[in-house]
């Protein structure tokens, strides 16, 4: 079976579709979607291994602490070094959202990663922050190539109501995406309920921000009726299970009723120091057996999961991709068939094998957009630049916040 | 730093301990203690792929059928193939419940991994089952090294009490190990209570099985009373955090009570048919995860699962392992330290990335008894072994039994 490529799309799927162009050898390995990371913070690598025994506020407090050391420089570094990981595991196209957005920016059009990134707003509104936002989106758009724009909003209980209701504005005017965390702990609803009389979701849905392309980060303490919020709004629901787990947020995320109602839910696999993997089949994972774990049921499959870690994620960013047919992105993973993890292999099994038992190791070469930006040759490359960072952050950060 | 092994143990780690025999050079590499795989089912890899969106029964249903076809050839090439890929994942201690265990273990001896097989038994107690058992715990004795023998009981719900009674006794008259399923799912708790008035390990301790030497396997629905019980006898609690939660078996695994107690918890992937990964690292992350999720507080973490999954689950076996210490098994895996997933890595952030983001797939070399078992120049002798595996199973088992 060959698959033909042409202008950064799939023009083909079938025998003797041989073009004359660049050819890649697929015999020994498996093409699969490219995966999406829904939902992270790259340049939180700097702090990955130091923060991991506190539950969410007192995860933040350190965390805050020691993001005050980090420059452009550091975050630059940082995120190449885990956009990278994050290629090297199989992810074609990555959601973050982080503060100096326009070097996370730089690192991805250098490493010929799908990118969304852009302003994050917390606090007040303020037009100071609204116009600095808009040259952040100025700046991104001249970028243009894999580098895509959402203005992100922190948190409904870090961020004012009107801030939301202008980050929306703002999104609308410049084509950008939308991005916030919502109802991640009971704390946040509790405090929201009180302060504002409705329940996060709901406050978002009054300030005009949920639209199609608005993402809504974790869900564990959303209610049934915003669920409905949610669906009738085409907003996507981005689950994160590895980071809620692992910051012990408790909460359900009620993955069943989403898919039930049509929700788009795509997958995030969340910072590196709340995660700490950067690897999307792992995600998918744990998507299912944490669902499994809270249902009583196994009612979400290996299906369910791929479909949000590729053509979900996609959706998502208004984009036709994460599936190996015509007409599709040609944003393509191609996995080494050899793995152990993918055996014994036969067709009726590769689904279940994706998502139980392989994980971003599996992961041969990256085609994003036509181009292949990762393959064996490329990988002492990224290694070098991981390393490069690696110098930058331990000298910067030291042992600094050690907790275990 | 060096580490000096003689006689399949650890002589010394210091500066300059070069004793003139062979040596490996660890320059980019990091030691870690051998991970042991405290429960599983070798030979259900024939099985991967092909039952996964079942709950308990439904999927003992489906597996129990295609049992059927398992020939003992099959068994041992499946066998092999599981644990070479155990081996690559830097597991150098297995403790194996299956069918045809002598197959398993002649796996296991032309490989070097440590295994520790031996009859299992379920239904009734009979005399001519128990002398089956003897005569294969008899042939396990005499391959000796690295194979030693476990003496195993299937479950409170599919076996009479008088078989707990006698099997405790085979395993003491040859000085083998126990080990059975208990507390697994609420229906068990229920069928147990209903017929015998007792909850399970409460009857298995009337039956005398609770020893130090027994592993108790799964536990989700187990009571604080029969902790107690646990911890009296000093038998060993064996999770498996990936197993439950991908079958849905639902329950709690009372985690922190158990450390708490002083009771032994060692980790296990139970079969490649339930997990579907046969990976100790991920393991220890979904233990942590899990235990985070279900408590909504972070009293678990890294440590805590780097001592299951390593000196607890030599405890469980009677041996002095699991640390490179002197007077310790050189058990001994050696990773690559180049690995994307082990960065930024500094002395203080070590721990959090073997629990949090490494995986198997960053093993280079591991070492069982003083011995090279796995390197880089192994792997494709491995690869063949798998591969072979696949053309038995994929020819007996076809398309049989695939339920997505």
């Amino acid at each position: 079976m060959d698959i033909l490529l042409e202008g950064g799309v799939i023009a083909g799927v079938g025998k003797g579709l041989g073009g004359g162009g660049d050819e890649v050898d697929c015999r020994r390995l498996i093409a699969v979607p490219g995966l999406v990371n829904a939902h992270t913070h790259a340049a939180m690598w700097a702090l990955r291994g130091l923060y991991d025994e506190g539950e969410l506020m007192e995860w933040l407090r350190g965390v805050w602490e020691a993001e005050e050391l980090l420059t452009p420089s550091l975050v630059y570094h940082a995120s190449r070094a885990a956009l990278a990981e994050m290629l090297m595991n199989g992810v074609t196209a990555v959601v973050d959202m982080y503060f100096h957005p326009l070097e996370t920016a730089r690192a991805a059009a250098e490493l010929g990663v799908r990118l969304y990134t852009g302003p994050v707003f917390a606090g007040e509104a303020s037009s100071e922050k609204l116009s600095k936002g808009e040259s952040v989106l100025a700046a991104l758009a001249e970028m243009g190539g894999v580098v895509g724009r959402i203005v992100s909003v922190h948190a409904p209980y870090t961020s004012q109501p009107e801030l939301y209701r202008e980050a929306a504005r703002l999104a609308e005017r410049h084509g950008a995406l939308l991005a916030t965390h919502a109802s991640e702990t009971r704390d946040e609803v509790y405090s929201v309920k009180e302060r504002y009389g409705v329940f996060p979701v709901e406050l978002l849905e009054r300030q005009g921000f949920l639209r199609p392309y608005t993402s809504l980060v974790h869900l564990g303490w959303v209610t049934s009726w915003e669920l409905r919020l949610i669906e009738e709004s085409g907003a996507t629901a981005v689950h994160c299970p590895s980071s809620n787990m692992k910051l012990a947020t408790g909460g359900f995320v009620p993955l069943r009723e989403m898919l039930d109602a049509g929700i788009n839910v795509a997958l995030g696999t969340d910072g590196p120091a709340s995660n700490n993997s950067l690897d999307v089949f792992r995600e998918m994972r744990m998507a299912v057996l944490l669902s499994r774990n809270n249902y009583w049921h196994t009612r979400v499959g290996a299906r369910d999961a791929l479909a949000m870690a590729t053509v979900n994620g996609y959706r998502m960013l208004g984009l036709r991709g994460g599936a190996v047919r015509p007409g599709y992105l040609a944003d393509i993973v191609l996995l080494d068939a050899s793995s152990p993890r993918l055996r014994p292999l036969s067709p009726e099994r590769l689904e279940s094998h994706l998502v139980y038992s392989s994980c971003g190791c599996d992961v041969h070469t990256v085609i994003v957009g036509g181009r292949v930006v990762y393959s064996p040759e490329a990988r002492q490359g990224l290694l070098a630049a991981i390393e490069e960072a690696e110098g930058h952050v331990v000298e910067a950060l030291g042992r600094r916040g050690k907790n275990i």
